[in-house]
């Protein structure tokens, strides 16, 4: 399928802005703009993330004004089986499929019976497992996007800031698609998400520091002539980045059928996943694809960093950072910086934020992998524990159609499990196995 | 689509033959019988093994006899995006997927050009990567069809030996069902894989001693009353169990746009696999889904567990066994079941048997990575290093179509390239990096 837009500008603008070949046109499909989520000040597509007017989060605008739902329809379900199925939806130029890419997306929706039994859910409940993406997790979504955006504004080489998942995601993503890629992390993380982030051969480079200290490092890098051609995929690439989290929105409600569910409980990290999930649902009632029905967005933290969920309880509107300290390491940010959308989203749905504690994730991760077969990592834990949560305070309506996200995979934070061991030892005989109790 | 031949038969035969519920109608789709793969003879399908008259190993014998190539291939393409789409040719239910099950397959046939060029390859090279399996190797594809075959035969409990990856596979398959595992492991197992093993919640048995030992137990265990109702997938399964390979063969040249590769390189374990894959490959030739045309299949092994290679290249018909010694776990079975069959293919077929260093592997598996941006499982190394020594010995045309496995996930084996870390460490600031030496 054609985009129905194609949109010739260059990038360059004079405010957050950063170096690249922009001599050639953008053709990154149905994107026409970047707009300003607060003031609405809108910009050329190119490398910037905040508004030059107020300073504020810039956004993908799309021209979505040629598509009629039926044939849409028709052209999602004969494309591939991964996102660029809705490549009329994404960032991205119309040939994306055929770029060498690692094609993320369309992940199992498991039909969780057993778990509905046992959290006493009667209106149906499905796993989005995204654990089966190539790098284990949600994250080869959004790195896809900016991998397009990279290519359209001429980066060489790919980069980003990164505790881990990410920088494996990029690591690959970079790898397959034959860029260069550079990915800082704090040097002392733990040796697995190291050799993650490592194995694809890009330069990863360690950084005496915390997490905080390689973000400033890399706003440093990206005003620098040394960071030129370079697109860090969660900095001056992010609206591109950001929106490849609307494709769970799309697969969710295909894979139902082309129905929205009632409910969906999302983990909240910078809070941009949850709010992307919206944006999706509302793109899929705007086009027509769906029936506009409510829907309840509900979004789930650890306590150990609860910035969002606090605020939510105690009815704020600002989100006080806070310090983390969860073994829910890839939700850790304690200042997130959609916090306050997630916020309004889940008042204005209908939805809720809650936390678990570490204890309560490790529980759920359990629950989830004996009921379901599914391995989750932590932020999985996180999500279906606040379900239970949610059902047990009576916030979740467990007579309606819900949707928990798991984002990750077991085998990235197997510490979390530990502790996990045989139920017996036995001697290589059948009197030691009948005397084990198992028999 | 119906399935062409339901056979009602019960399972009660006197040899090999274990304890189930057998009062019910065996319905396994167009598994017709269970035929010695040695002496022809023929059994009602059971929850056996070996052949009565000469101890030789039962596969399933099909009845494809309705089936019109035009028709079948529509009813596949029709079918759900896992390895159920080819259900008419497989040992099960025509209704298998409506029933829980992780729902494996369909994993990605990755065009490698950029390994390719590493390689030599100029004919079109392929990897199809099994990591994307629901536990992340291709064992789920086995083991789905061992699950309907214990329910068939109204087993309640699923079990096996394992050394990791089965154990792991064994139990998310049966937590999904909703019966019973108890899985066997040598009790000294690294704690990853225990953790893997455990977390579906199913009971996890140790055993002190080798996995040699564990086998032995487990044969006893079958015997005995203490097995009533239980369903090792690997041994009195180990007929439908067997069959899942050949959905390799069934996706790999449905991906290639029914076509069959030239050339394909397989991981040699207990050389099942490679069996099957050649089963599947064959049966596609007969049913007229492809066009009949020579192909040439590779066994690929470690060399510190290499006792088909070694046979191979001595000319030998036999296998002489061998004490494993490699960091290819995955692959390290000293006396190979099927050994012999795996020489009488790559020697019919035009292939080889070969095999690569420790070193090699470890090459083999950042080679891939860097250029494709897939982290394999050792196995996945093996499989790669043997084709880039195929090329250079002149084995391997280049000019042909090449497909190389990956059988598993690089996360499942961490510590073979745990000394993988960073490229530089430096201080949170622009001149620290600039003196780095990568910019």
């Amino acid at each position: 399928m054609a985009a129905q837009s194609v949109v010739s500008t260059s990038a360059h603008t004079t405010s957050a802005s950063t170096s690249a070949d922009t001599s050639h046109p953008v053709d990154l499909g149905p994107a026409a703009a970047l707009s300003c989520r607060e003031c609405g000040h809108r910009v050329p597509l190119g490398p910037v993330f905040a508004c030059q007017e107020c300073f504020g989060p810039l956004e993908i605008a799309y021209d979505f004004s040629a598509y009629e739902p039926e044939e849409l329809r028709r052209t999602i379900e004969s494309g591939p089986a991964n996102i660029w199925r809705y490549a009329p939806l994404l960032p991205v130029p119309a040939d994306v499929a055929t770029k060498p890419n690692l094609n993320p997306g369309w992940t199992k929706l498991v039909k969780a019976d057993h778990l509905a039994r046992e959290l006493g859910v009667t209106g149906g409940l499905y796993v989005k497992d995204d654990s089966g993406n190539p790098t284990h997790s949600f994250k080869d979504r959004v790195v896809a996007q900016a991998l397009e955006a990279a290519r359209a504004f001429g980066f060489t080489t790919l980069s980003c800031s990164s505790t881990g998942n990410l920088a494996g995601a990029v690591g690959a993503a970079a790898a397959r698609a034959g860029l260069r890629s550079c990915v800082f992390i704090p040097h002392d993380l733990e040796q697995g998400k190291v050799v993650m982030a490592a194995i694809y051969g890009g330069d990863l480079v360690g950084i005496e520091g915390t997490y905080d200290d390689v973000n400033r490092f890399c706003s440093e890098l990206i005003g620098d002539p040394a960071g030129e051609g370079w697109g860090f995929v969660n900095v001056n690439l992010r609206p591109y980045y950001a929106e490849g989290s609307k494709t769970l929105a799309y697969e969710i409600a295909e894979q139902l059928g082309w129905r929205l569910p009632d409910q969906i409980v999302v983990p909240v990290a910078s809070g941009s996943q949850l709010t992307k999930i919206d944006k999706g649902l509302r793109e899929l009632i705007e086009l027509g694809l769906v029936e506009d029905r409510p829907y309840r967005i509900f979004g789930a933290q650890a306590e150990g960093c609860s910035p969002v969920s606090v605020a939510f309880k105690a009815g704020h509107d600002v989100v006080r950072p806070q310090k983390p300290d969860t073994i829910a390491k890839s939700l850790a940010i304690g200042n997130p910086a959609d916090g306050p959308y997630v916020l309004d989203i889940a008042r204005c749905t209908g939805g809720a934020v809650e936390d678990v504690t570490d204890t309560q994730i490790v529980d759920a991760i359990r629950l989830l992998a004996r009921t379901e077969g599914i391995f989750a990592e932590t932020a999985g834990g996180v999500t279906v524990g606040v379900t239970r949560k949610l059902i047990d305070s009576g916030a979740l309506d467990p007579t309606k159609t819900t949707v928990v996200l798991n984002t990750g995979d077991g085998l990235k934070t197997l510490d979390a499990v530990a502790g996990t061991g045989a139920t017996a030892t036995i001697r290589p005989n059948l009197d030691s196995f009948k005397a084990s109790g198992l028999v």
